[in-house]
């Protein structure tokens, strides 16, 4: 494992302060010195990412890796409305850690950084005698009182979600049966191996939903928000908990990732509701929104090419339910169906 | 191991929104939400904590692992002259991680923050397949230009060191050598017993220095400043680095803790000056100012009752240099030295 110096000294070459970044004093020094605009509210908040836990090295290059310990963390300001802005990363590095699988990480984080116009400003590394371990904390601003916690649902307000669901637990699923990323063209196989290989791909590779969080967050378009980190059924329990009600989620609307249909199709036994209800590690951003919005969620939806889907509406509750077939099943936190 | 669940219902009902903290939103949603002072710049930084590598558990109970876990990201904060403000805290359990051993741990984090006004407003856990880890991150604040690096020293500049130093290596060598903290009364032993209970408690109870370096920001009473993690050579020659300087200690002015030169005294073989330069971990601040601010150090000093100490001066360099008994040596980053 090289010296912490060294760690540094790449991170640096690597760091690029742009101007208006905000950043006064990057890596090296006790503390990152930051510029916040004045009165916007400041969000902060981590994520870890063990391996043996959250990741396995023979699943995914290093940089991939690194780039998703990053996106969990960022998806999590997403989430709130507001604009990721800076970010450390501390890492325990296992004895065979080399300096170039270190670099891989990091340009992992970096590249996903420089895409979102976030800044990693810091962080620490070690020895670790276990497994590896990365933890991201990042800074995040919202203009002052905008932003959207899991408190402020209502009963009436209509439940959506952006993107497509299940993908991720269906690719999980799939590295444990021993499928691997490839790189194969989208005319390099057939249809079931596209498939597999979306799964896996959006498992690995998640993509944090900052732009329509942003939107959200300025446009005051929702009443409550909160990334897809434990499964639908546990993260809309959550702000249905919260905000003292209930939900109901119609399957026939759930947006299930063609990954999942294609493979269903094909022969694969999958039920893809009850996937999309409980697959983790999505960080879409499920959301609540008075019917009023319904038109200009959808024109924003179409500006920035994601489909926002309306899966369902606020109860008042208690209890999660789902509305299959014309009958109605209660949900538990994990996504299973009970009959009421 | 406990549930994510549990323990942040445990770190709620523990954490405590104190008016006027900034907090607008604490632990148990996607990110906490904090408010800044307007114009104020953000320190952000971040320590990690590993077991078998920063801590051992048969060293100390956990609550005493959890404040130092804190405490070394605190320090950071108070090396740039700010106020320590919001922290977060990522902790990968091992399977045999109790609920009493998790609030323990907690319970030494609060401590500390308490005694500083300092608030935990979030982080996150997951189970360990290996060992404890421990990862802090925290916010803190100076006035907009004030933070201190580590690269304005300038020749002519007298070096400062608050605290005692030598006392932690020495309480990190008794550990592996067998002694344990015990909860002996100042009389309750020998001279020798009390003076290694010291180190011990030294090594594993540091005290970040947060009104010295708060005062030192605020009055603008140091031209570079670091607190002395890897030992003081290691880190004043951090300072003359990215000062492009160098250094002259004084052996004689070095403030070694009473628990070395007790120790010594009694018998033990112990190179105090080697010990108080290379010793790691004592989380004291170094600082350089200029000569004209002597008086307002020592009226400050005994202000808040804080021994500082001058130990050298800054040359135009490069290297750093001990003068002892009227000899002087270089000293390499590891406090070792070598004739010229």
């Amino acid at each position: 494992m090289p010296g912490e110096s060294e760690i540094i000294a790449m991170i640096s070459a690597r760091s690029r302060l742009r101007p208006g970044s905000g950043i006064e004093l990057g890596i090296g020094d006790d503390a990152a010195v930051l510029r916040i605009e004045a009165e916007a509210d400041v969000l902060f908040c981590s994520d870890l990412s063990v391996e043996g836990i959250h990741f396995r090295t023979e699943w995914a290059a290093p940089d991939l890796i690194g780039r998703k310990a990053l996106a969990v963390t960022i998806s999590d300001i997403a989430a709130m409305g507001g604009e990721p802005r800076f970010g450390l990363a501390s890492l325990a590095l296992t004895s065979g850690s080399s300096m170039d699988f270190i670099e891989q990480l990091f340009a992992g984080m970096f590249q996903l950084a420089d895409t979102l116009g976030f800044s990693l400003v810091g962080g620490d590394t070690s020895a670790s005698p276990g497994p590896l371990f990365i933890d991201t904390s990042a800074i995040g601003c919202c203009a002052h009182g905008r932003a959207i916690t899991r408190k402020g649902a209502r009963p009436g307000d209509l439940v959506f979600v952006t993107g497509e669901l299940g993908g991720s637990a269906l690719g999980l699923s799939l590295l444990e049966q021993g499928c691997r990323l490839n790189h194969l063209g989208p005319d390099g196989a057939d249809r079931a191996s596209r498939a597999r290989q979306a799964a896996i791909r959006r498992h690995l590779v998640p993509d944090p939903r900052v732009q329509a969080g942003l939107i959200i967050g300025r446009e005051g378009l929702a009443t409550a928000m909160i990334d897809i980190s434990d499964g639908l059924a546990t993260d809309l329990g959550h702000i249905a908990e919260q905000s003292k009600a209930g939900a109901t989620i119609h399957a026939a609307l759930l947006p299930v990732a063609p990954s999942v249909t294609d493979l269903a199709s094909a022969g694969t036994q999958i039920d893809a509701v009850s996937l999309a209800l409980a697959s983790g590690e999505e960080y879409e951003l499920a959301f609540c929104s008075p019917p009023q919005n319904l038109d200009r969620i959808r024109e924003f939806s179409e500006r920035i090419q994601l489909p926002i889907t309306r899966i369902g509406e606020i109860t008042p509750g208690p209890g999660l339910f789902i509305d299959r077939d014309g009958q109605t099943a209660a949900i538990n936190a994990k996504g299973f169906e009970h009959e009421i």
